[in-house]
């Protein structure tokens, strides 16, 4: 398996299965001398740790992170940052049943495919068990980017959709319900819902939006670096995602140049901001802002037929913990990687100019 | 600037300016004994060079390509292919009235805020004249990935949108109209609309529709370099393009996991393929589909309101040649940039089992 | 810090510091259904680690090796291997003499320079400590590119140097001495220098000459990463080399061609291999050989004037725990390093032809 | 064929055949804002190309390089800057002698069993022209790590050596002589050896001595991508080269530590240089220096055995246009090389603090 490691300058290569005895990483290419606050990252991990609420799968883990180099009386040394969450509630036995079936649109069938070989205990390196990872350097990336910030919510669930502009939203609020949405009775809404189909057994999908904060102009490189072209492989690269769009997104197909424009100010600043505060691949200081899709989780607790190793179809029922519902747990780590590309391009752009 | 370079096993690194003596690249990683057929990868320049039809620029260039290296005797050498294309009909005085104005939602203004100069003739590398060296690398990657078929079409112009699926439609009749839309009637709307748009001196938006068949199962790697991730990014660095979904795409955060769920049959096929082709990364050999939201075109041939050098407001009129709708011309670097993500993980899944 | 990844297809990441909690790294690309012995992983580390003979530094070290992900009952799965090794004996309070200190010749003075930072505490990051990692990575290596075999041992310490062709040594008594030198006479005349230099408080360099056996024909990249060139980089990276030499090496450049050339037998092999067993970049089947400089080790147990952090200079006297010579423990960590090479290029030249 | 790229923050992809219509590359990471002196670029063009005195092949080129992009006004612009050298005088029917049959300690034989194909053409991408476009881009480098002086000559031809120091010698005069070597009495020597191998039909190998002067503290990373360990794999990729060695060198192992540290002035800087200006793979702002060891030419204008196509032996006669020692060349080779290594890791330092 080739492509572990994400990012050019600032680097994250991890490791980890979901009932494995840990996960972890090595972050390289953090600039040296920069304070952290260790309890931020553990808080992130928290906001992703699985059993937080009755929408989210019962397993229960402490995320608990250890580092192990690269840090020293509170400050980033320059020095590669090794980190491991153990894993302490996996059950693997839970999995028995699917040691010869392969799950419908999980990726039990390309895994043997591809590797002559599958770990059927809650899916090896393909869960979502592996984001913890991310989370944990996405964590650390936040602190460098300051005063950036980054700030994720669910923007829909099912049909139920959030119809405000992110500048009429009250941010902080987002943490105060389990939906992650800042509006409470949307949340509201969204927490019947995703409650509801749990318990049919089944599970329904979901968007995040994303918005980037205080950037600085000149991040991206203008070819085949765009700062939204790394920003949207950063998002599909989390599970169970099949869209992104920035800015007008799939809007602006309908719309007219004259419309879409977004006519500058005197300081450079403009007057709308169709573009997602990236223009031509490159951070104009506007809000960068995007949407990632999700679809519902592949888990669901109901019978179906499927396909065993030996290549016949049998009947069977999902079992296991699993989400409902991915998005309010995917708020985090949407944030995390989009706090991952931000690191990195802020290092890169250090190398516009000599 | 970084990042001219695209792939990590088959890699092209181009370079080049819209007003400048040349464009080109080189191709790395191109294994040898390959049998290359040059006049399809002039036919795909063709496709793509300006001033084709009515509904495209009329800046008019032969594009003709000269291979300097790693061809011999029709055959791919292993070596590097470097390889040129000659700029005719730079019309570099169009643009003196932009010297000392930005122009609203182009790069200019990033552009000299992060390089501390601008090529203010034509765009200079942030122009799309850029992606003529796509294509022709592209045209390489689709012979090698061959038998694989990658298919694009204009699928929406403005509010005008082809309500078929894929299958329904025949991908022989794409390149019979203007706009390269496969269904004839929709064609000739789409054609109509942008004629009307472009006498107003305005441009519209669009979506290009993609499809790769054939594919052989295994390819793409399960985390940060999942295939659907690396086919965003490589839509999302194609200049105008707002956003990329995959399969279900944005429909599915409506979705049921019971009615998502792509269900086996005993072949390993599935029944449907809301999962595009691609499950946890990793193609399954049902064909990919993917859309790709492209904005109207910024320059507009009217008058506007925009930014000096020295931090003024001025009234100004966009001039020069330009597309009034990209997405026709750009289907061939849709095309183009899916199979050189192809060809690179064709190459890299070699590396799975030794 | 950058560059804390080795290789491009088989990849390791590593991380820790001298007297921090842990070393360890990740290890990507490994392909997946490999057999692993780990007792030869940790047999490796055993020969590399510290307090094993009088001739070597008193730090104790058990230097055991925990691996946290990527092999499924004794078999590689593909994903990324994760490993850490305790750090048990760390005694930072032995380097409290040096915090205000700068030693000659060691890496304190430059690092303060770079980072505005430096880990006084035994060397941190830039400790051959480090190479416990490495070492750990080449044991999988080796397995992966088995049937080749990597020797290497002990050809010179100060002026005493083995004077005889590798092809007329005994590779299987390297290890019966403690100086890893397959000529007991030469090894006996080698320990006791090393053991009278130890007794002044001194210290001596050496080489290490390094045989690879069994090479496939065809390793290696013909530009700028021609074989030679990777083992060349990946020794250079190991603290105290100051020279790589493979083949002729430096006997090579006071001889004729028409001396050096290796002249064909009928089956392709050469009757002589002046060539060191690459030609042009690429393994041409014949044995690979080099060797390589390692410097005195720069700690001496004696007094010496030095600089301090306020920029003036003091009298001083080394203290710590040090080997007097690092070739017999370099032994394993070069092998290491050949056998991380080897099996990145195994891997990479799976892709020249298709 | 892989890795036609060299360098990872200012980089240059090369491609071109000795015998095909150019050779060429693609500048990519170069600063925006940089003036470059287009002579000084030409100029070293004309140290390496052949035909230039009665000691290097008769082979006539121009060797005139032509910029395509990424130049504006004398300046670079940050984009990438593409070039291409026009090759003039192929003959490549000197070449149709070898079709059929390999030449010893060349790359003939291990291309065909590695890429199953031959450019028999002078070599193809396995000559040293393919170093034209090598040089190109360090005349550029070398224009960015200005006031960084580096400067190469030739130390040893044969049994001839230079034996004196590089602090003893006068750059100045180092063009004054055809072999490139300081010392006119030892150039002399060396023109008269280098004559009379000629004659014979034979050839000598040499080695080359290169220092960089003016260098700031702090280049190069301490772990995998030691500075030497660049510049040590940057040298090895240079055709012919056998051996590397950077301050003590293979001296070094003599040596006791106590005479090899380099104890330290008040300021820093040291009062001997065994470290070659370099520690712990970082630059110390001490020269360094470093020798490079050439082989001798494989190619003899003499009868001598060889392997053909269909594995048997034939007399054969070596014939065509070579250099009788490379070294002389290979001066500004070395530069150009040294030039691209410490502009990258000039870049790469602007990453280690925020």
């Amino acid at each position: 398996m080739a492509a572990n490691t994400f990012g050019n300058h600032f680097r994250v290569s991890t490791f980890g299965e979901s009932h494995g005895p840990a996960l972890g990483g090595v972050i390289d290419g953090c600039p040296a001398g920069i304070e952290l606050n260790l309890e931020l990252i553990q808080n992130e991990l928290d906001r992703r740790k699985p059993g937080q609420s009755k929408i989210t799968t019962q397993r229960k883990e402490p995320d608990t992170v250890s580092f192990l180099s690269g840090i020293f009386e509170g400050k980033t040394t320059g020095t590669p940052i090794g980190f491991v969450i153990k894993n302490t509630n996996q059950k693997s036995k839970d999995y028995s049943h699917i040691k010869e079936t392969y799950r419908p649109s999980h990726a039990d069938w390309v895994y043997d495919q591809k590797y002559g070989f599958r770990d059927y205990t809650g899916g090896g390196r393909s869960s979502a068990r592996e984001t913890v990872s991310r989370v944990v350097a996405g964590a650390i990336a936040k602190q460098i980017v300051s005063p950036m910030k980054i700030t994720a919510y669910v923007n829909q669930v099912g049909e139920i959709k959030l119809n405000k502009d992110h500048g009429a939203l009250d941010f902080d609020v987002i943490e105060n319900n389990m939906v992650r949405c800042p509006d409470p009775e949307t949340a509201s809404q969204m927490i019947d819902l995703i409650s509801s189909i749990k318990k049919k057994g089944d599970t329904i999908g979901g968007v995040v939006k994303c918005i980037i904060q205080n950037v600085p102009v000149g991040l991206g490189e203008p070819v085949f670096q765009k700062l939204h072209a790394a920003l949207g492989s950063a998002m599909l690269s989390i599970n169970a995602v099949k869209g992104f769009a920035y800015g007008s997104g799939f809007d602006a197909p309908s719309m007219l140049g004259s419309e879409h424009n977004d006519y500058f100010n005197e300081d450079g600043t403009t007057k709308t901001n169709y573009s997602g505060g990236i223009q031509g691949g490159i951070s104009n200081g506007m809000d960068i802002y995007f949407e990632v899709a999700f679809k519902p989780v592949a888990t669901i607790l109901q019978p179906y037929e499927t396909l065993t190793r030996d290549g016949s179809l049998t009947d069977t029922h999902g079992k296991g913990r699993h989400d409902p519902c991915v998005v309010p747990r995917a708020v985090p780590i949407v944030e995390a990687m989009a706090a991952l590309v931000m690191a990195d391009f802020l290092l890169l752009n250090k190398l516009s100019k000599i």
